[in-house]
């Protein structure tokens, strides 16, 4: 039985390995572009802007399933935009100001301060 | 005779008016972050931005097909990143600089100075 245990821990660390970020230094200007190219993706970057906190992923709510949810977020952290963590069964997202401001000056203000957002 | 060559100058219009391009305030940032999120869109745009005058579509390089080459120039095109005009034989492509600073403050920029560029 301990055995067990020590395996389901072990496979509770390797599912939060799984969650793949990239470097800064390896955040790539069109992959970000892409991530920020889809007006529901600008949408949970704009809610995260607007909260220096962690947001658990049910905390941003847009009228998609699950799976597509899951699939934004995804886009954005592989991208370098957000990084999240898993805590229990929930992840808690945040966006990468400090990196993303660091390697690709200006791009995240001119976002988050444009109009030009369809409705 | 004459009538003839009337069609085909009023068909040399057509074509030229086909050209879509949409007018400065119907510029959406995420079509424009989608159009700049392409490695060899964001390497036309850069060959774009270092001329004033505008270019034949053939004077930029891409190691593309030429489907491909007129495929991103229409994205570019459609999302208001580049004005294009049928001049005879050939199309003269010139970045909307002036829209997109008025439209999206900072970005072309930001897009410009970034070093964050994949091989």
């Amino acid at each position: 039985m301990l055995d067990r245990r020590r395996i389901i821990t072990d496979m509770s660390i390797d599912q939060a390995q799984a969650l793949h970020h990239p470097a800064r230094d390896e955040i790539e200007l069109a992959a970000v572009l892409h991530a920020l190219s889809d007006p529901q993706r600008l949408q949970i970057v704009r809610e995260l802007a607007s909260d220096s906190e962690p947001r658990p992923c049910g905390s941003i709510e847009l009228d998609v399933t699950k799976s597509t949810m899951t699939h934004h977020f995804r886009v954005l952290r592989e991208a370098g935009v957000i990084r999240q963590e898993r805590r229990g069964t929930t992840k808690l997202t945040r966006l990468r100001r400090d990196d993303l401001d660091a390697r690709l000056p200006g791009l995240l203000d001119a976002v988050l301060t444009s109009t030009a957002v369809a409705a």
